[in-house]
């Protein structure tokens, strides 16, 4: 299935060098105003070739729209917006299995496996370039968060190896976007520096690595997410470990929540100007899967990407030992390219849900 | 929304204190064997009042099927099982909510949020109490997962506070229920004693503590899981971070994985007996959202359960600052019980993917 | 898949000779008053043994509700109810299939082929018994109908084999359940009298007689359903052959309106006391798939029960040509009890799609 | 919502007058043979301007592939398939609502009341265009279900207003497209010609007239459908309700089947070269709802098209009464281009259930 949401639900299509990558957008609500600079705006943050930290592959990316909008504004019909593929390069007919090197980590022997079949060249469905779909489809639901509910969704890389910056109360509560973007690994912090030089080198050396992407939701109204299955954190959770290349999710106190007493962890309550609000907020803005008011905010761990240029040891399909070493341009490192992918997925979450509760 | 999975589908009702909560499992296979004595064991792991580390309520947790089976057979159609509440004391009529305080960390303000109304005495919908009818989808499952399969499902407590023990190839090759269940904690390794000792220390204080559980799946099939939104660790992550109390997942390498070089990171295939397997196992049983026949492990960090004896600080329903201290019987820490919970979860992913595939 | 609805969803449970049939309802609005005197009073419609033109089998029907009410309101969480099946008589475990005779035109055919098994008495789930839990179901969705949108829904006999009555615009627009109720086949018009008379002639030869149910809703919004594949007439026509012994569905002009001319069958537009209304509705309320706030009105034909006294070809499990004549009590005509049933269905689409639209 | 199916699910997208109208289909089995020539021969039996009797309006109707097939095969990800519209005509941006007349029986009342917005020229999605999507996904699935099982679907005009044919158990047995297609108005049935002279002179008035399409499926294997909500019948009607301009479906016996007697209808069984079969065929395939192998017919109304030449009495939508008369080219009978349609959404349901069931 390649279908995300229940009420504003997207369907995502395109391998990596099929003709297009697109998504169908249905439920979106009828007379916004939609032109296609904010859909580039974020797809232009994922695209590859924008610095030298990322994979030197270009593509343009601009979005079309073929359907559920007229003169600017929507229908209330269901929106296909795709984007082309410039650089198809599906392989010959001749191509050979018994041949074929599986790349360590990568998904073509599952996909193999499942299918009897896969792309023949690229990542096939399992390429990032899927993610193109999703930040089409999650700007437009974060356009829609931001003029009716001022939600603002902000995510930043918060962490590249061993290089991490502290996440103060502080930073969750005003980091904006063109902050985020004042250098090209997206970190709001002095170490920013330290993070690139550490992927320029790792380039170098043909390696990769991970790292963390942060991501703040503010100005969520209360009530939104199920009690039972379909509790916001769960529903975070999957969107994001639903992204390539992720292995972990916490929410608030998350990992370190379980090394703490409850005495600490509670965040407790009090009334300030009439209102009730809370001393920490350790919950991360949920509680019993249901929003709460408070800031929103959760990590998303990004493994090192599978493509290096090191050598490794593989077998072939027919059954051989053998040894692979790839080509071409890779991203050495995925974080800066996954913050609006993180900061769609986000949008796609909250929009369905407010939809259900409003 | 209450329902669990696209086939093998659960849907849960009850709340801590109504007469029953219960469980209606659609397109459970026809003619599977079914006697309640094994979901009562799984019952009986995650039921209160086992230990002396647990909560001292009592509750017998007798499973009653409804439908769906006829001479301990399963029909192909929906099975409803229930369990009744023995202890059903919803306060009288006259709550006042004026005075009513909200617990912190708890569900109850946002419930009053989101529905204008909340069962008047213990967590309703939003108590562990739910997970009663998770356990018996679950163990459904499970047996038909390990007579068809062959495959192993075991979640164990890997944490307590500050307490943790190693993950070795070794632990998630060979563990088994009965290894886990040989101490009240639930965690196959000396450190144990240490756990238990920490949780009854701060049941006496009053206060609680938070841990986390690893679980492992073997023998499970490759290509169960979807190459997009419902990647096996999507659907992983949601159906953990919907576990009351949970703040975290974590696959594989997990967040550790962040840190990592593509070169560590990366499991390297090699052929041995004329089949393929890998020297490493980061990945974690998964790649490209599709299981590849390696083990499956992933850790689910739990909170500190947010009631406690000490007194926080609180504010009632009609906005005064308060003070407030739990009375009556609680767990001080919930991973032991938490155990069989995990299983199930686990148990109801894969049996829907499997389902989905074959 | 046992489940209805995609907001208000019910998913119910249970064979007619089980423990229980029974059904959950999620996403019910919170704080609806809910006491099981309306549901009783649906339910008694639906029951059987309540005329001489019923089976004489008695069943008490009294809903239990287990979960998701408390002090007489909804929680907004899951209600489950059940009705005990009074009467439990699954056949002794020396059932041999061997020389089980399929009854003619009876899902035991179709079951045994698809499952492998069935239950060994009554029809199990194929049997009307089901609809019991429809009809829960649908008597909490019509109560809010009515509460909130003053929505009217009345359905009633139109037809008993070739006896058949007009169906006047007057009609339509002014019957009352209580007057359907004046008669025991529920036919309010003079030949209400006929019908009875047939239906006790054919009982008394052992044979049976098939019926059409009109149904009308009333005060329905505009705006109901969606453009494409759940249009509102789609989603009736879906539930209403989801009923057992359904065999067509039609709505507005429905198979005649094929024999009519565009310029009959239009209905004009007009302004009077400045609104707009048409001059006739042979749309039955509904264009381009979305209610236009005319009355809704549609047919659905039900074939003649398919268990008969007189005496009838068949085989056996083993393939041997046999005879077989129905024993015990049978309804010889099903329409005065599915009165109800074509009701709930009804309520459960309109109130399922007001959801999704307010 | 603008999706159908569980497993095999089509999304469909696009208005009259957009760029494009097009299909995403989920769940597609991987290594199928792909090529556009049997999609377009479908699409071409669909398409306007096929012959006098249909729309003058000419569209090429040249599927193209965006996604999910390589080198002529399926990879098991989404197809992406579009149509482009040639004659995109949305009027200018200075569309006056004030001045709007309401087309009677006409989807823009109601899109108006739903959306507060509409396409501004033709029927926008509530055109039959959208059906184009229906028909390529439905040539998919019927290539497959033609493949691996041998399945037949064939729609065909059985009524033209008062002019209608026989259903002999003959011609539901043996009816193939190729004699379907012998005649411009797709009725096997030497009345054919009446039915063409009748829809010619009513075209010549400026009049349509309604018709039903009766379709037939062989071969189906025993086992498909659901006992419960999802029968085999429930979803071919709601498929069948969901085309546009349908206003019943009945099957087998139908509504003729609510005059019968019980002894008449049921479908008796014996055994004929070892294997069960029945004298009769009133059931239509379809036992509780699942299918029992003997061929699935039913029969589907088409009321007259509402665009007529004719003079009609209206409103404008600031509320005075107007008169209205359409121009241009439409269609003065719908049956003959809607049995592609029929079929496809046969073949739509079918597959989804084979992937269920197998």
């Amino acid at each position: 299935m390649s279908s995300f949401g229940k009420l504003f639900k997207i369907t995502t299509f395109g391998e990596s060098h099929c003709p297009s990558v697109g998504v169908v957008i249905e439920n979106c609500p009828s007379k916004m105003k939609i032109d296609t600079s904010y859909i580039s705006k974020q797809l232009n943050r994922r695209k590859p070739g924008q610095s030298d930290i990322s994979t030197e592959r270009k593509e343009e990316d601009i979005p079309i729209i073929l359907s559920g909008v007229e003169n600017g504004l929507t229908l209330g019909t269901p929106l296909c917006v795709i984007v082309n593929n410039k650089d198809q390069r599906p392989e010959d007919y001749n191509f050979d299995p018994k041949n074929y090197l599986y790349r360590p980590s990568h998904a073509d022997y599952t996909y193999w496996n499942k299918y009897g079949i896969h792309s023949s060249s690229g990542g096939g469905r399992s390429s990032a370039r899927e993610t193109v779909a999703r930040v089409i489809g999650g700007s437009i639901a974060e356009k829609y968060l931001k003029e009716n509910y001022d939600i603002d969704i902000v995510a930043f890389v918060s962490s590249v190896g061993d290089i991490s910056i502290p996440l103060s109360e502080e930073l969750l509560k005003t980091i904006t976007r063109e902050e985020v973007d004042k250098n090209i690994i997206r970190c709001p912090d002095i170490c920013a520096n330290d993070m690139i030089s550490c992927i320029k080198n790792i380039k170098e050396e043909g390696d990769s690595i991970g790292g963390i992407v942060t991501c703040v939701c503010r100005n969520v109204p209360v009530g939104l997410g199920e009690p039972c299955f379909d509790k916001l954190e769960a529903l975070l959770a999957h969107a994001m470990l639903s992204i390539p290349a992720t292995k972990g999710f916490e929410i608030g106190s998350g990992f370190y929540g379980s090394k703490m007493l409850g005495s600490e962890h509670n965040d407790e309550f009090y009334i300030v100007n009439n209102s009730i609000s809370t001393y920490t907020n350790n919950s991360g803005g949920v509680q019993g899967g249901i929003s709460n008011g408070n800031i929103i905010y959760f990590n998303v761990a990004f493994k090192p990407p599978a493509t290096i240029k090191l050598e490794q040891k593989t077998v072939s399909m027919n059954g051989e030992n053998a040894k692979i070493s790839a080509k071409g341009r890779h991203d050495p490192c995925v974080v800066n390219r996954a913050v609006p992918v993180v900061e769609s997925m986000s949008s796609l979450v909250l929009i369905d849900l407010l939809l259900q509760q409003f």
